[in-house]
């Protein structure tokens, strides 16, 4: 049988939601590995609705939960929803809706406070040593629920001008945990924590490079599970 | 050098825009296959706007381009401003969006209507005899545009449950075109007419054997620009 795992979104649309393509190539990875998906979103408002042509914010207001949707072609659950007894995993694609929606990390930064559903969600798999699996900026979710934990989200500093958002790996330091310098192409595993974590987006590479990337890390979830 | 793709969305969702993963699968194919791409979609409003969650429609307008560059991670432009001479290639990906925002097929089946700078679009890579690249619906617009060329969408049949839109080929047919079965893992090559289909999501099928059959489409798109 295959490994049950959950995958949790943060809406449509790198800026205010998921990064499409990470959850797409998550979700590719799974189905290659065999794996049973359920998908889930908080039900909540979006922190913001930024119209992606223009890169501004709207006056609209939408749901992540009903956003999250068009991923999951209609199939997904309420996040308040999920029974960690029922998967083995569960995996974070990144985007902006990350620190959004599922926390405040894009306004507070380290001292981001984490949406309640995703917090419970993070510690139920940590405390059942199941697996959890991160990119982009998915990651600063496990800095910030499991002080000490190792991460990465790509280099500390700006290589080749290759990593724009370096400085996300000194505050992920200031929360006590230790960031871990990887290229695109590599996932990091924190063995103690069961967390995997690739930087996907986080550094500027083809398509390509994220989706394997990514495929690493869906790997490693799999392997740990 | 990299072979230059333009790649046509139509909104972002499965049920009133481009098919998400089809999408990001031909942007991922197209990458790995070190093409150029640029992504467009028609500035025009969407025909509905559907709750993908509820699977109803909403009292809501939106913008076919503004939400396909959630897709485009903003980086699109207008279809109305696409230069041919400026691409060895045209992709399609599929989606509701495809049938009732590009074309009213959703609406009118066969005596269907096409978005006007579409069949500009479609007409000008066929007139300088370059590939197009159509999956899941998309067969449609090259079915409407191209009496007599040979497309697929699948089967002709609902084989094993596995084609719900089996009479999408039926209605191809009446339109004087050749229907050819393909699996979903396989694409069909009008070499006439330099018209690659695949029936990607027409096919219940896992989603990486979409993904993959996606990526035959994009291989075979690379190999005749």
């Amino acid at each position: 049988m295959g490994k049950r795992v959950a995958l949790v979104l943060a809406g449509c649309g790198v800026f205010d939601g998921s990064e499409i393509h990470e959850a797409s190539a998550a979700l590719v990875h799974l189905s290659r590995g065999g794996a049973e998906v359920k998908i889930f979103a908080p039900n909540i408002e979006q922190r913001d609705v930024v119209n992606h042509l223009k890169g501004s914010p709207t006056d609209e207001k939408r749901n992540v939960l009903v956003e999250s949707a068009r991923l999951a072609r209609g199939n997904i659950q309420d996040l308040a929803e999920l029974k960690v007894s029922e998967f083995d995993a569960v995996i974070f694609p990144g985007g902006f809706g990350v620190a959004k929606n599922l926390c405040s990390w894009a306004v507070d930064g380290k001292n981001c406070t984490v949406n309640e559903h995703v917090n419970s969600t993070l510690q139920a798999f940590h405390r059942a040593k199941k697996p959890i699996g991160l990119c982009c900026i998915s990651p600063v979710l496990a800095a910030k629920v499991f002080p000490g934990c190792e991460v990465t989200v790509g280099q500390d500093k700006n290589v080749d001008g290759r990593f724009p958002d370096a400085e996300t790996a000194s505050a992920i330091a200031e929360l006590g945990c230790k960031h871990i310098c990887k290229d695109v192409s590599e996932s990091h595993v924190d063995k103690a924590n069961k967390i995997v974590t690739t930087c996907a987006f986080m550094c500027k590479a083809p398509l390509h490079e994220i989706f394997d990337g990514i495929g690493t890390m869906v790997e490693e979830v799999l392997k740990l599970a």
